[in-house]
């Protein structure tokens, strides 16, 4: 992985420039792509042009944004109007919109050069698709965002939109090792995507912090958030280094008693590790508002897919009436069991997690941050499974910023510590999350 | 017009069928259609064969619902798997998505009969389309939810969805003369639409308010409300008679004074009457908590378009990238403005907003509803103009439900009486309107 921002540092003395990192990222998807398959579609034409234009604006200093030049890859829920947009379903095969997302049309105007379409699973569900894991290709790459972290993992872009409403960012990004962003949710613009649940957001995958929240505010200074919605704050500022937060919360959530000895070992160490810089480790044992938090996120993943179903009925039951093969068996049965439930019913949920975003909410004095693990281990072996959800749910079901940093090593596989802010303190948390990437790196290894 | 709902009590002993009632549809559809212009397209294939399916179930007491066979039209920025959707604009000429919305999945289930999409302005913003006002030909039906104004007023359909973010379904069915029910914003699931702004909401013109009522429950039973959001509530209730009620604010909003002489006679002559009924009108000039909604919704037309603006920033800057010609020159320019404005600032808007609904919702135990009118006066002369919207942005931008009366006549052109409720309290607000209907009517007329 190399980062676009890092650089970008270098292009105006022509030391790098945005043709060289382009040439990279293409060298990679040709050694790499065969075998990973990141991408469902690739879309070159005009590339090398489009970077040897960003080359000039960038050594006259007149570069778009913070990503001019930067090649990236688009989760394939994503409209793309030179592309079409599969959904990882066979209902949508050839489908073109005609248009771009909010995100591609910031993206575009921001000078990113956009690769090609990343692999998604059906609908962004738990149904794999045919991505394999760049570290080791008999194991998971992770979904729903497979592709996206595959692609940055192996170096074919800097950076990749994945969109989260379970655990689909942050998953992929911990069982293929790259930095991820899932910002709060509501504060980038989802517009012209199939990535409408409430508690979804667009988020990157990437090489760097500084990358990922390079393209989160290149985003949103050019089309804001979700309308109705407070867009993205400090979209003026870079990231910039921080210094380490005071108190921070570890948070075992339900995934602990899942998790894998080696993902504990990772957890427990961190906590000590914290410690010796001299944060505090705030845990359940130590405060109750910390264990009420704990126990509002408990249940998270099984509420989590509940409100995913409810709020899937449209378009699913329509896809499902043409044809009902259009679907794999996973998403036909969610669909059954939602019908079953009233729209008093998923009131009650909704009700549910604004008492737990509440509590949430009600920790910001107390705390700067949450850690925890990203997954319960690294990737599973094996395609037909994306793994485990159960560690990403709280900050989904929260509505929570979450970052993933590719701390962790066993076996030749990454694992990531995950890092969960305050909903619409995003650069705050990337901030956390950059600080404690400086002091916890090198990772910890038992390989 | 004719009551589906009305009329649908005589289905089961035969006095009455699903049949007939579609065949004065398919009549005034012959009669009317060549004049008024309502349909962008219309798709009859298979209508009598539904109409039938309907009848016998009605007769066997199986009716999917209280729409079952009820004939429909469609506003043409709601997705239908069976007709293109066009936005009012060239760049959406004949593109078919291949999915119905959330809302006509949901007609479809219920048994609603869709006969058509109904024309809107473009992208239901201020540029008007071709359809004429029923009542007189030489005047405009209002807009953006034209067509479907203009089809329920002609008896060609007895309810047509609409949708209105700023004044697009109360204005026009004041103009023609229909009953219309703009719910709560969020309460009605907008999925598979380009109505996605925020103050936006799917409503329903109809030649009744049980129509309106029914129409709206049905989607809210199979579909819920927007993602995220409490979907409409009380929705296993008809909607019944009710007593009047007891305490009314009459708003004047900034509309009173742009108001033409009848209608402000007409809106002094309701207060009187309603008075005369016992019931109590508090204005501006007796509660200081009606003053401050009356100033904070004094800039709402400016504040919503503002906001409506910044909104449609995506899609509207890459149509425009693409092809300046393809946008009326009004959006170009909204488009313009709209770029200048920061996300700060879109975000200043809607604390704004947030404001003046708290100081709205702040009345719930002061008043039972609020009334005003529904239009400046009757529809203007000429087709260029869809009228002034100045009546209908304070229930928009307080995103709270909004009903229309067709309660005056006025040489020979309706105008509507406007009740708006609180958010949420979407059955309340329409029973107040029924129980207002029933005492006022028959209509005043200086005519």
């Amino acid at each position: 992985m190399r980062s676009f921002t890092h650089e970008s540092h270098h292009f105006a003395s022509g030391d790098s420039s945005p043709i060289n990192f382009l040439d990279s990222c293409l060298s990679a998807i040709e050694a790499r792509e065969p075998e990973v398959k990141a991408f469902e579609i690739l879309n070159l034409d005009g590339v090398h042009e489009a970077a040897a234009e960003s080359q000039l604006r960038w050594k006259s200093g007149t570069q778009l944004s913070s990503i001019d030049g930067m090649p990236m890859g688009i989760k394939d829920i994503i409209e793309t109007r030179d592309m079409p947009t599969q959904n990882g379903s066979p209902i949508y095969r050839n489908h073109n919109s005609g248009r771009d997302s909010a995100s591609v049309q910031a993206l575009r105007a921001a000078g990113a050069i956009i690769l090609g379409k990343t692999v998604t699973t059906e609908f962004a569900g738990p149904f794999a698709a045919k991505t394999r894991n760049p570290w080791n290709s008999a194991h998971t790459p992770g979904g729903s965002s497979s592709g996206s972290a595959a692609a940055v993992a192996a170096g074919m872009v800097p950076a990749a939109l994945g969109t989260q409403v379970v655990g689909s960012i942050v998953r992929p990004a911990s069982y293929c090792g790259t930095f991820a962003v899932k910002p709060s949710v509501g504060v980038v613009n989802r517009g012209g995507s199939h990535d409408g649940l409430s508690q979804s957001a667009h988020g990157v995958l990437s090489a760097s912090l500084d990358d990922a929240w390079n393209v989160l505010r290149e985003i949103a200074i050019r089309v804001g958030g979700d309308p109705g919605h407070q867009p993205l704050a400090q979209t003026r500022e870079e990231l910039a280094r921080e210094r380490l937060p005071r108190r921070l919360s570890l948070l075992q959530t339900a995934g602990y008693h899942q998790a894998d000895d080696y993902g504990r070992r990772c957890l427990e160490a961190t906590r000590t590790r914290l410690e010796h810089l001299g944060i505090e480790v705030i845990d359940a044992a130590k405060s109750e508002d910390v264990a009420e938090l704990e126990a509002a996120v408990s249940d998270a993943q099984r509420l989590s897919l509940e409100i995913v179903a409810y709020e899937m009925l449209w378009p699913l039951r329509s896809y499902l009436d043409q044809d009902p093969s259009s679907l794999s068996p996973l998403l036909r049965q969610r669909v059954l069991v939602a019908e079953t439930k009233s729209p008093e019913y998923y009131a009650s949920l909704l009700q549910q997690r604004d008492s737990a975003r509440d509590k949430h909410n009600s920790l910001r004095t107390e705390i700067d941050a949450i850690f925890t693990l990203s997954a319960t281990g690294t990737a599973p072996s094996g395609l037909e499974s994306t793994g485990n959800t159960i560690f990403n749910t709280p900050a989904s079901y929260l509505g929570a910023p979450a970052i993933s940093l590719p701390l962790f090593r066993h076996k030749g596989l990454p694992l990531g510590l995950q890092v969960i802010g305050f909903h619409g303190q995003d650069l705050e948390a990337i901030r956390i999350a950059s600080s404690l990437e400086q002091a916890l790196t090198p990772a910890q290894s038992s390989s």
